[in-house]
């Protein structure tokens, strides 16, 4: 079973790779029609059937004969929750897979860690322009910014921490909502403009993507999040900042609550 | 007299300039609110009056003593047309203005070039992946893209032609619609991706802006445009592209028609 078919790719992978039979399902009506005429363009044997349908919609009995023994899927956001995996697994693993069936990702996290640096600082906030101060004008621009430019210089200012991991085969029924305070040490001196966060999957016990800033992955469709506080706070090492996190069913949110 | 206050910084440096009386209106509520407390906040003598309505609710007598001598607005999209700046000026010069009053910008136009690249296109279009054929996708994904890497490098396969030009200061009423098959010389061989689309801003006349694809300028809140044809071409230089324009009152589009 794969949720999200959108071009194919991942059904067609798997058939190739052996699954003798991909059931595949795709809510937007244009992208599974085109999607079926993509696996028939490749022309798979065994089967790869696409199911105009969202995975809360699949039947066992009516879309698939019988449940079944591996889910694939990639339906995580930028903020890993946006796009409804956590209730898209759960319910797949209560109607359409088998006990003990493998899941991939098998895991992942919501990770994050404090940015700064004046690059970045001069592009999400504004302060002193052209000798007029338009400082207010920070109370009412959006706090999440997608960073889209990769030519920005992002300076981490602590290591890299979790805020939320979700074990999608072991966990049956996920948290509605859930909020901590996490510590959080300061690495190096800087203005701290807010939290950046990304996200980290492991498929399995030996495969681990992680679109960490640090690292020059090959171009994918999760951006980073920077999730910029009220003010710019500065930060030195040997500081523990305490940031709040919490999450609901579809978005995370972080927060600064001071120094421990 | 100014149209979409902002900040209020455009209110703010017409007034440092020496404008007697500035008038400037802003339709969403709390970018009023803060703009009012951040021209108190640079204390403006004369006065930088800001008034919580669409420009088109403005009424002289009520929000203004008087008609206005000159009109500064920075209501353009990356599309130029896109924040309603043709109905937005023509009702400014049939109600607030005087005749003869200034405009600043004077005039403007929407530019374009054939644009290419292996980068660019890896990025808009999807066709062998890991040995499958995707190509069938590009039919569903969207035709216009704003460009917001500035990592990808962008070839220009023709000189910038103009698409549409509009005098402010000139015309009291523009066309609701217009069309029309621009010839296009190719500069460079290339496969040709689509129309990249900027804007050009006669401020007076002396002083031009423009965000062509070529000029590093400071960030700016304009992007580009791309405009992707159904598929790739192959131009070669010597040829003549035939590219046909279209606008409505807020968007401009750019197609394909053939050679010349």
């Amino acid at each position: 079973l794969e949720i999200g078919t959108g071009s194919g790719l991942l059904a067609m992978m798997a058939a190739r790779l052996g699954a003798r039979q991909v059931t595949t399902c795709e809510a937007v009506t244009a992208i599974a029609a085109t999607a079926r005429a993509i696996v028939a363009d490749n022309a798979f044997t065994p089967p790869v059937t696409v199911i105009s349908k969202m995975s809360t919609g699949l039947e066992v009995g009516v879309d698939m004969d019988e449940r079944a023994d591996l889910l694939v899927s990639e339906i995580l956001s930028s903020e890993f929750l946006g796009e409804g995996v956590l209730a898209s697994i759960e319910d797949a693993k209560r109607r359409l897979l088998k006990p003990g069936a493998r899941i991939i990702p098998a895991r992942g996290s919501i990770q994050f860690a404090l940015f700064g640096g004046a690059d970045i600082e001069h592009n999400i906030r504004v302060d002193q322009v052209y000798g007029f101060d338009l400082s207010r004008f920070n109370a009412i621009v959006p706090r999440k910014h997608y960073i889209s430019r990769n030519d920005l210089n992002i300076e981490l200012l602590s290591e890299a921490s979790s805020a939320f991991s979700f074990d999608f085969a072991g966990t049956d029924r996920f948290p509605v909502s859930e909020r901590r305070t996490i510590e959080v040490p300061v690495r190096q001196a800087g203005r701290c403009c807010g939290v950046i966060q990304w996200i980290r999957l492991e498929m399995d016990d030996s495969h681990v993507f992680e679109n960490h800033p640090a690292i020059k992955n090959p171009a994918s469709g999760w951006q980073h999040c920077a999730y910029v506080f009220p003010a710019t706070i500065e930060v030195l090492p040997g500081q523990i900042a305490l940031i709040g996190a919490a999450r609901n069913r579809t978005t995370p949110w972080f927060f600064f609550q001071g120094f421990k």
